[in-house]
């Protein structure tokens, strides 16, 4: 349980808020590199933080990313132009460019030199990894990428996709941290052995209330869950909390991997980007056949928008029938149970009403490591460590069987497995 | 007129409110037993209120009423699973028996006794009447149940059904108290002269502006309009109000009787639960014909919902061809020309700019009631007259032509009417 | 940039604060004479400045515009019976004239007077220019009509048309104001040498920075911009603003004169309601027809309706590919670009975070004038000037091409050539 201001504190991200403010002292991953237009092409909206922005390409190729609302009057900078190096609203054709600097101010007399006095509120950009991001802080020239593994991959290695979740960012992603949930939620009923002896599979069953051990980090925190399995060994399963949204989850030997990004839209609902990965193989047909179409880590969305099929205004489209015979919700496909059960909590868990048990440990870590830190940081003067060193980043979930007395990061080569 | 605040007293019924503690201190009709799931099927919504509710048959036939959130983190047992005499929440299995034990807590190491520790939000529930009926208040114990002659009838006997009305349950219920209006919203104005002679009918037009006698009882008032007709007589109707949201109307002689619950969904919508029976014989074809088709004194609604066929987004299908030549609304059905002058009236009537007349005593009279009652009881911790004794709950509406110097409740015969 | 109090006093209007007591001091066009109905027809609903009323003609021809909620207990007058000179209450029968008056109570007792006690909200109304106007003050009897030059002309020689516009009426009326946006947001860049030296065509383009002449008078002010042109000379257009919400734009030489008008529904959503008119002949069937077609100064609505067809929710049916090679905005129609800049600058635009630039001299000019004058008149018990004096709205709009060194107001045929 929580208090109802710590729980706002946790919350609430719109300009002028601490946490919203510590978020802003990161880069952050907001959009698929292919939903950004071409170079002139028309600008999309995009919702981040609480703010109503545009993102477009200049001329040059560069990834503009503004205040939606021009800077004299206010209309939107979404109907203009994109036009040689900058946006020109068409109300009375001030142009700005990918700075925010403004270019041309044509309805003022050719004297004026008000035009290099107004600037439109732009955000400095990057595109790696297939991603859009954004710094939307102070401190852009201080902060450092997180030097994730995928960013710089070649072309073939990486598949990233975004959906949108109705619920704030932080229950969101304590669907993923909370590891207990998977002998339950996704649980098949109609061929409970099927899988039995595959690292995860049937495991799950066999010890549905693991032992948790969560290891503080630099960059957030090791996840380690422990279920004891036959001939006297345990399954680890060792999952990423990385600051300040990001998860990575253990996939099974020889799949590709995977980081996942839980970023605030507005404090009630969140961006979800996925980015799949193999560093020594290009992906498979197969796999991204799979992912595009929602499949597994992906969401299947209505085309050409980021809502998702199943969602809460059809109920996730549940099949109560299904649900008496083959799978534990009756819902399809992984991420829309996800979904359903953090969205079905309310926009904003009321977290003064929770009755936490011990498989919640992770969750109950990052809460206070977000409070803790967006205390330290909020102001944004200095920097979180994490903001600082993007090495940090480096990193990887894994999973592993060892002796029941051996504790996961007393194993060098289990130790090894988790650097990237 | 009233004063803003003794409005919001009075219509204002979430949880902590002293109204809404008040009427938690009843029994409170909430659904047709048919639309309760049979056992072990999915679970159904439920507001209450202001409450958010689940309702679930278990595998012995029980029936549960529980808070929609899980203790837990909050998940939606909408989506649970009910299965072997409970309802499983499917993010961690957590399963909730009718009266909120955790019966499992799969996600919790064995040795745990966490179970014991949680309880769901749970209400105790009884089947009488043809309706589901909750207690949502803290003397489930010692609240007796309102013993209204239709509680045990014999099958066919007996017919009920529940809509929606889109706005606060006492301005809804102000419609049903206010006899004043019968001779005008629901007059048909192609046949003034067909009724005549019948103990209603005509003698609606006869005499349109009635005296009031409101004789106040434990259980309510007694409602009764004195019309002057001819050969020196009066024309007699007795309409009962019971505490907290009951109202009895006369019916035509061998017509069956009916009762009607004006229960709040939430301040600004209600739901309206109608009964009609017959004490001496099983129920007629054609009545059962017309109500199923939400005739006369029940509503046709769009099917598979609760939402009425003709509302406030489609002006009630109002017909003004209609209006000029056959009736006094041009609104088909009688129930929906109630709807449509309440909840034209706004969610919550603003009772500060009413103007009330001589008709309007009735009215005045419950609004007086319930706010004294619910300044006197809301604590709940002694219950009110009416929760405690059942039995008053035994009466009758009724209707009579008397000599013009006769009250009704002088008559002996008209007050043994008046007893069930 | 405006502080957020001035910015609140600017933009509010219901009953009660000091701008919508100043507004309610003037006589207030409302809808167009065609949108009432026929005597003794069904009422339509109207909001204005904040306020749900009914409108109605009686059988004697008179409108009716009364609150909707009917005074008894507060059911809408919008379902009601408008019958024998009134609109009748369908709940109770209740009757009202056009002036509130209480003719009928027939759920009262004959001898009752309460019925004299009563009154509905009502406002005197006028059909003149055809519109209706409606008073909402205090003051009926005293203030003064604006008397325009259309308001008593003969059939044939004006067209009237009213849409709603999805923001405050301030900054819809600012878009009018701003004469600068005309060289960008209307602009075809298809053809820009078509309409070379027509009155206004290319000058247009020719210099887009115009300086900008404000002269108050007693009605509001002459808004004068002034271009360099070719041979030593200025093309001057001299715009009319007038209290409280008027606006007259100068029309191409030949063409029909115009009249706009920007009143508030309400504090998000304003009516726009303009007027062409040809003094001296009747309308052109190629100028009616493209007017009822909804272009160049009117709107076209989704039939049946006063809600323009390209809208906020259809980002105005923008054609990006248009935008890239015939038009500015690639939005079809200059009303509907019109409304894209001054709605997508939200509901009520954060003037605090503008940037107010030379060419926004008129709009400033606008704001503090209408502060300046409800600060003084917000009371209502001394009308302000123009609405004393109904002659002030004799005027016209104009424009002009001078020798550079002349000012507009300097030129007797100028001055004469912009009264009416």
């Amino acid at each position: 349980m929580m208090t109802h201001e710590d729980n706002s504190f946790l919350t609430e991200t719109d300009s002028g808020t601490p946490m919203g403010s510590y978020l802003r002292s990161f880069w952050i991953p907001c959009m698929v590199s292919g939903e950004v237009p071409a170079a002139d092409e028309a600008p999309v909206r995009l919702r981040l933080l609480g703010e109503d922005l545009i993102v477009f390409r200049d001329s040059a190729g560069r990834v503009g990313v503004l205040d939606q609302h021009c800077p004299h009057r206010r209309a939107s900078l979404f109907f203009g132009r994109n036009e040689e190096c900058g946006i020109r609203c068409v109300y009375h054709g001030w142009k700005f460019d990918v700075e925010g600097n403004c270019l041309d101010m044509p309805n003022e007399p050719a004297s004026s030199t008000y035009r290099e006095k107004v600037k439109a509120i732009a955000y400095p950009t990057r595109e790696r990894g297939g991603l859009l991001w954004v710094y939307m802080g102070k401190s852009a020239d201080l902060a450092q990428f997180p030097d994730f593994e995928w960013l710089d991959m070649p072309a073939g290695h990486l598949y990233a996709s975004r959906w949108e979740q109705d619920c704030n960012s932080i229950q969101a992603m304590e669907g993923e941290l909370d590891a207990a949930h998977v002998s339950f939620l996704h649980r098949r009923i109609d061929r409970l052995d099927e899988k039995k002896h595959s690292l995860s599979g049937s495991y799950f069953q066999v010890d549905r209330a693991p032992r948790w051990h969560v290891k503080d980090t630099d960059y957030g925190f090791i996840a380690a869950s422990q279920r004891d399995v036959e001939d006297g060994q345990s399954y680890w399963r060792m999952n990423q909390f990385l600051l300040p949204f990001y998860t990575m989850i253990t996939s099974e030997p020889g799949n590709a991997r995977m980081t996942r990004m839980w970023v605030p839209k507005d404090d009630e609902h969140c961006w979800v980007i996925a980015v799949n990965f193999r560093a020594e193989a290009t992906l498979q047909e197969s796999e991204l056949r799979a992912w595009k179409n929602g499949d597994t880590t992906h969401r299947k969305v209505i085309p050409g928008t980021t809502q998702p099929l199943e969602n809460r205004s059809n109920d996730y489209l549940i099949d109560r029938q299904l649900q008496k015979t083959v799978s534990f919700t009756g819902i399809a496909g992984v991420r829309a149970q996800d979904a359903m059960v953090t969205e079905s909590a309310g926009p904003i868990v009321d977290r003064t009403r929770e009755h936490l048990g011990t498989s919640d440990i992770a969750i109950v870590r990052m809460r206070r490591r977000l409070i803790a830190e967006a205390r330290t940081f909020s102001d944004g003067n200095v920097l979180p460590v994490a903001a600082q060193r993007g090495e940090l980043y480096r990193v990887r979930a894994h999973q592993a069987v060892l002796d029941r007395d051996k504790l996961f990061d007393q194993e060098a080569d289990v130790v090894a497995a988790m650097r990237s």
